[in-house]
């Protein structure tokens, strides 16, 4: 495998899971042919002592537990620690979500933290020049900007239940946990060349000052990259509490829970890193999926293709002539093409891009609708350029990620 | 003449102070010949009647005349209606200019206007359809995004005083009167169509709801264009009181003061439309230009090519390495370099160019400084694709209008 190999995540996960696996096996006085064996059999729970046990399942929170307004005319909340953007309130706006309307996915309250007092450490073994960083050290370093998505693996989550009857754990999100923002900040690389990291370095793991100090590995090769980013500003502003003040991982294209928020130190390996939040979280549990020791699933890979409308879940709206709205997102590269079907199925349109159609990011859409009175369910199909579409149905996993199957929107005309 | 090129703002505006003057002068019963003869001596000021005679001094306002709040820190204010953004406060931000942080520039007070009431009356000899909007009506109309620059014409103004010692008319702004952001709205020609734009319509005005009914004419050409808009959000935010809320038009590459706040009104005509905001104001009057009835100088072309570093104005700082910031634009295209001079223009360095890059917008920049205790004059030169540059000096006129020269940027290092 070549370390490039190692930027898309899935290849990484994989590679680092078995890595991982078999030195634990080694440790345990197992032969290679007895771990063959006992991985065929997916026993890896068994291996014990090296795994982090640290339980994933969210306290319960009080409402109130992020900084900025989350009205429930522009979020659906979740214990008050998850807030999906509403749909509908992107009809009227343009390309990027602004601040105060972005998905918020926390593990726990947004912590508050003084930036005068704040530091980064970055250290481990992977580096010869373990170092801290004030914020006006990381300010003073080049500078980059990205527009580009930020999703929650999850999205999609509530149509595991609603369309397969199957209830996946975690927050039902519908299709809003995702947002398109300008992401401003220092490359992760400069800081780690500044803390002399190693040719021998092999992964990098942001962790999170907020009370769980959530913390995911990702490979150098992804860490070195030109727009994985160490953010302190969002769409222009410094960067919100409940988005990671002062400073958060920008990580394109892996999925949400790899960009890190309040990131306070920074862990560089020669050996492979885990936490729970890539081995027992975010990792695809069920009968469709095979164990993957150490993680108890399927390794989650990079977000996948999905569209949504700009539209009230269940939109009530008076017949005669709409401008349907709808968007279209893929974590492969632009969006190639939509269909639009207003009958459930039956027929197919194609919707007019709109530009801009940033690479990473997503494309805005839109289609007349003379609306009859009657009862609807919309669906939107997108299509990247790399010919990855939208399928019917998803297989099941247990923490319900990924789901990215094409959506029945009900919507009432009267 | 073709009637694309009317879609350069001084072309148009040319061809239509001929077409005008020539009209009256006719009407006074003037024959071509004295007419030319009468050019050529520039006294328009004679022909009279028809000319708009409104003053346009700025009236004596209570500071508070703005909605947003502009904190010292960082903005200038000028009179209560014209704020300028602190350059210093853009070190540690994106590509985009935050709403909060985008500069203002007011002809009276922010009015207030309900978008419930509110109505947009299309009108005059170029429709076939007169008729009025609705805000809702608007919004379900097709959506365009573009990220591009907005600028006063007037910006850098008070370096005609303080470097050629001959003080302009107006505020003194000194680089701040720019700002980037993503305009989202209904493509102008959309409405336009609806209302039955005729073949031989001409001009087209949009008109405000503030208090002096700022207005001003454009080309139907550059009124069909796919990017001239009817903006309703900023920045992907509701757009705000100060910047023109419900709907301002946006006029990509042409003076800030073509994109009128706050319409209510759009006129479209047969005729050459004039306003004082193109006649009076927003032209160049000294002694190395032109007057050009029934402009009283030479019309404004459209915006030209400057930069500015994202320090505070005299900036204080220590000695040791620095990063210095900043940034440069063009109405004419991308910019293809920056040379940045620490030594007030002996020597000259390349600054590094920061991506995005984009057309009608700006870039940043930067340059690594290892700065000893001293005073220094900083300077900073583009060049665009099309190779236009910052001249050394600008010939003076009476309102102080582009002002692009290198600017010497004053900075003590301790």
């Amino acid at each position: 495998m070549k370390e490039n190999d190692l930027l898309v995540e899935k290849v990484y996960q994989q590679a680092r899971a078995d890595e991982f696996i078999w030195q634990k096996a080694k440790t345990l006085g197992m032969s290679r042919k007895k771990f063959l064996q006992f991985m065929t059999v997916g026993a890896g729970i068994a291996i014990g002592s090296g795994l982090p046990r640290l339980r994933l399942e969210e306290p319960a929170l009080a409402a109130g537990e992020v900084v900025k307004s989350v009205p429930p005319e522009l979020f659906y909340d979740y214990k008050g620690i998850q807030q999906e953007m509403r749909w509908e309130a992107m009809y009227d706006r343009g390309y990027l979500v602004p601040n105060e309307l972005f998905y918020v996915r926390n593990h726990t309250a947004t912590p508050k933290i003084d930036q005068k007092t704040w530091r980064l450490r970055v250290e481990g073994s992977g580096v010869s020049r373990p170092r801290e960083f004030t914020y006006d050290e990381l300010l003073s370093l080049p500078s980059v900007s990205v527009i580009r998505a930020l999703e929650c693996a999850g999205n999609g989550r509530s149509f595991f239940e609603s369309v397969q009857g199957k209830k996946a754990d975690g927050a039902p999100w519908k299709l809003g946990a995702i947002g398109v923002a300008e992401w401003t900040g220092v490359p992760l690389r400069e800081v780690l060349q500044l803390a002399g990291v190693k040719r021998t370095a092999k992964d990098v793991m942001p962790e999170g000052l907020d009370e769980k100090k959530v913390r995911r590995p990702m490979s150098l090769a992804k860490a070195l990259e030109e727009d994985t980013l160490l953010v302190y500003a969002m769409n222009g502003q410094t960067l919100p509490a409940d988005h990671g003040f002062p400073i958060r991982a920008f990580v394109p294209g892996w999925l949400g829970a790899a960009s890190i928020k309040w990131v306070g130190r920074i862990e560089v390996s020669e050996k492979p890193l885990f936490s729970t939040w890539n081995t027992e979280s975010y990792v695809l549990i069920g009968s469709d999926y095979q164990p993957n020791p150490p993680a108890k699933g399927t390794i989650i890979t990079a977000q996948n293709i999905k569209s949504a409308f700009e539209l009230a879940w269940d939109a009530k709206m008076p017949a005669g002539e709409h401008l349907l709205r709808g968007r279209s997102w893929s974590a492969s590269g632009k969006i190639a093409k939509v269909e639009v079907s207003l009958d459930g199925g039956k027929t197919w349109q194609a919707a007019r891009l709109r530009e801009p159609n940033l690479d990473g990011a997503w494309v805005r859409w839109d289609v007349d609708w003379n609306a009859r009175p009657g009862k609807y369910q919309l669906q939107a199909k997108a299509t990247d350029t790399k010919g990855n579409t939208q399928p019917t149905s998803v297989p099941f996993n247990a923490k319900g990620y990924l789901y990215n199957a094409v959506v029945s929107h009900p919507v009432t005309v009267s």
